[in-house]
């Protein structure tokens, strides 16, 4: 098989997609805050959308094209109002915007998908947003630049604009998947104010795409939280035109599928970490390897409580090997199992080699301290352990030696400024 | 009926128990850590404790005791180490701990429960809690100010010390129900470092004494959190010695048994309810009350996941009148609803009539402000809002408008000071 390899770039990455923004105005002033992605040809289009019941007027107008469309050209996505509990006026906007798209691009306006962040319970400005998609449709451009600065207009209080690509080749042709996100706080996703889109010159067909695409996020974006709080409107979105000219990708057999799932499931796994890594107030990422485990599911919840647990975060802010915390969130996770079995290891790990995939988690033992053995304080050296916290990655191993499964989650510190930018988040 | 009525005092308030305490320097320097609460005549005890995966050894050694002595005499109890993840030498420590007790008060060894509270992973220096426990027996007083000295000695990060009695009569004999708490951080009780013990004159039968218990617990302790994270440790004991000399309490539909039941509902309530107000670096009681709902679990899975919402405690912490959290919470429980049919109000609240189980919940149209009506936002006054907001006790309301049941659930703000006592909290 192809190598996958990282590439530059984004949403534009792909071939036949370009991207634009612009400063509408809608919330923040001097700030540009509007975004496009827009494909000449007609893209199939997969989606995975907030499973909280309060969903966005943008998630409802989005489920309703993936379902409903046979093929989408174009995303409008602003930032600084989330269009959530806005009732028939909020759906309205979403309408207004799709058509305003429609009209400007020429193209179908159920092809046309919709995505706001920002505060619940405003209205967006229809003159607003409808003149920005209009600026939107005149400065589109498929340049690796216009990508990188549509991830960056759709940032709220993220600190960093979160873009990435592969490529790989079948039958000789060169296949891209891109994609770029945001979302710092109100992250528990549960398909957060988490948007994802991705883009890939593949052909694939939809039930296909959309099957591999729930499969995926099961194991990358739902597996970050920052803080429990899942949002209104979480949107991860991907778009396939096929211009890489490319086979249509139809076989679950086939090597083309095998690399292209692999592709998204790394542009899903880059994105889900930067998110949780670029955690509101974060100043480490926090990563929960539970291995040794009877069954997945179970792997996936002992991993999610452990990186969710309040008092786990605040020590890894603190730099305080205070393991009892993670051995306490274990065990009200909901999973049965038998603590003096439990073995806990905490490795220094790096943000960019997580998010490439690239850190290698059976070498805990290796280059980790092991803190507890069946459920017991080891020895351990605490200047040791102060040294290992205090890097940019916490990876904290749960060996809980009852099987072959395994699961990694990935979350954040606790800090003063989680509790400062949400304290006054409004204003 | 009898009146219930507020009573000085906590654990000794009930005739014919005493309580003690000491400075054993088990963990901290200076401070008095150790208590003991002790009835001569024997006790019908019940316990409900952790459901943690991970259970101390104190709790493995109570749950042991509760179900298989038939009378409690004494319980001895110490903060600074939880003796929790401490394996079969932590257990011993218990059995020690009671043979000292049982030989310096001449009592059944089988008839000593034993709680500890503090830092998870440590072992308890055996001797010192030995002769804490021996110095306690020769200290012993049924003095108010022996209960509420025992109170202050089981302090950890606690800011105040937390007891409350209440008194009624049967047949013309008065009878008492007090207790003592303490909790702050890792509280979310799933029966925190939570421990509570109360003390009745009462004599109950024990089968009944354990139901009512649990039921009770249901809807005090088990509706509070500060930070989401289900200690290994928590604990509650009611220890019942017959003293007010009333007849024995064995039928559920005595007018007895209903004022008792209700007296310790109380005494749970106003315990619970202090120990969410007093949580780790909390500013504010932050109350959820969700009403109009169609059945009762469901109530308190709502009421309980807003309470819980960190981005609901900051704003709650930083005095904003962010409500699009709390529907995001309420829409993020696992609960189905409308949202277009919620409304949300935010009223002022007083923590002592909370406590005391004086605040009318009822009156919350009167004396509060309507945020949402139909999952929107009303056109309400932000000067208002944030003057609620700056109250001892905010109470959100969130009518659900699709039936008759209610719940209750009470929590904190989430401030600096939360991220700052755990960021650090070992040393």
């Amino acid at each position: 098989m192809s190598d996958i390899v990282k590439i530059a770039g984004g949403v534009t990455a792909a071939k036949g997609f370009s991207a634009a923004c612009t400063e509408a105005g809608i919330k923040y002033k001097n700030r540009v805050d509007m975004a496009m992605v827009y494909s000449k040809k007609p893209c199939t289009a997969a989606g995975t959308f907030t499973l909280n019941v309060v969903k966005a007027a943008p998630v409802l107008f989005d489920k309703n094209v993936i379902e409903n469309s046979d093929h989408v050209n174009a995303v409008v996505i602003n930032a600084g109002i989330a269009n959530a509990c806005t009732g028939a006026e909020g759906y309205k906007i979403c309408e207004s915007t799709a058509a305003a798209a429609s009209e400007a691009l020429s193209i179908d306006k159920e092809a046309v998908l919709v995505a706001s962040t920002g505060v619940i319970g405003f209205q967006i400005p229809e003159e607003k947003i409808v003149n920005g998609t209009k600026v939107l449709a005149t400065k589109l451009s498929s340049d690796l630049e216009a990508g990188t600065a549509a991830s960056k207009a759709i940032m709220t209080t993220d600190t960093k604009n979160k873009e990435i690509a592969f490529s790989f080749e079948v039958d000789g042709k060169k296949i891209v998947v891109g994609g770029m996100c945001k979302g710092s706080g109100m992250i528990h996703p549960n398909m957060g104010t988490m948007l994802a889109f991705v883009t890939t010159d593949a052909a694939v067909e939809k039930k296909l795409l959309q099957k591999t695409l729930k499969e995926i996020v099961g194991d990358t974006f739902n597996m970050v939280s920052v803080d429990g709080d899942t949002s209104t409107n979480d949107t991860l979105v991907v778009l396939a035109n096929g211009e890489s000219g490319a086979a249509k990708i139809e076989d679950e057999n086939s090597e083309a599928y095998k690399l292209f799932a692999e592709a998204l499931r790394k542009v899903c796994e880059y994105l889900a970490i930067f998110i949780a890594a670029d955690g509101e107030g974060a100043t480490k990422l926090f990563t929960a390897n539970v291995i040794n485990v009877s069954d997945k599911a179970k792997a996936k919840l002992l991993a999610k409580t452990v990186i969710q647990s309040s008092l786990s975060k605040a020590a890894i802010f603190g730099g305080d090997a205070n393991w009892g915390r993670f051995l306490c969130a274990l065990g009200y996770s909901g999973a049965e199992f038998n603590p003096d079995k439990t073995d806990i290891w905490i490795t220094e790990g790096n943000i960019e080699n997580s998010k490439l995939g690239m850190t290698d988690l059976s070498k805990y033992m290796e280059n980790g301290l092991k803190l507890v053995e069946g459920g017991r304080a080891t020895d351990y050296s605490e200047e040791i352990a102060a040294k290992i916290l205090q890097c940019e990655e916490v990876i904290v191993t749960c060996d809980m030696k009852e099987g072959n499964e395994s699961a990694v989650a990935h979350g954040c510190d606790l800090s003063y400024d989680y509790v400062k930018i949400n304290a006054d988040y409004r204003s």
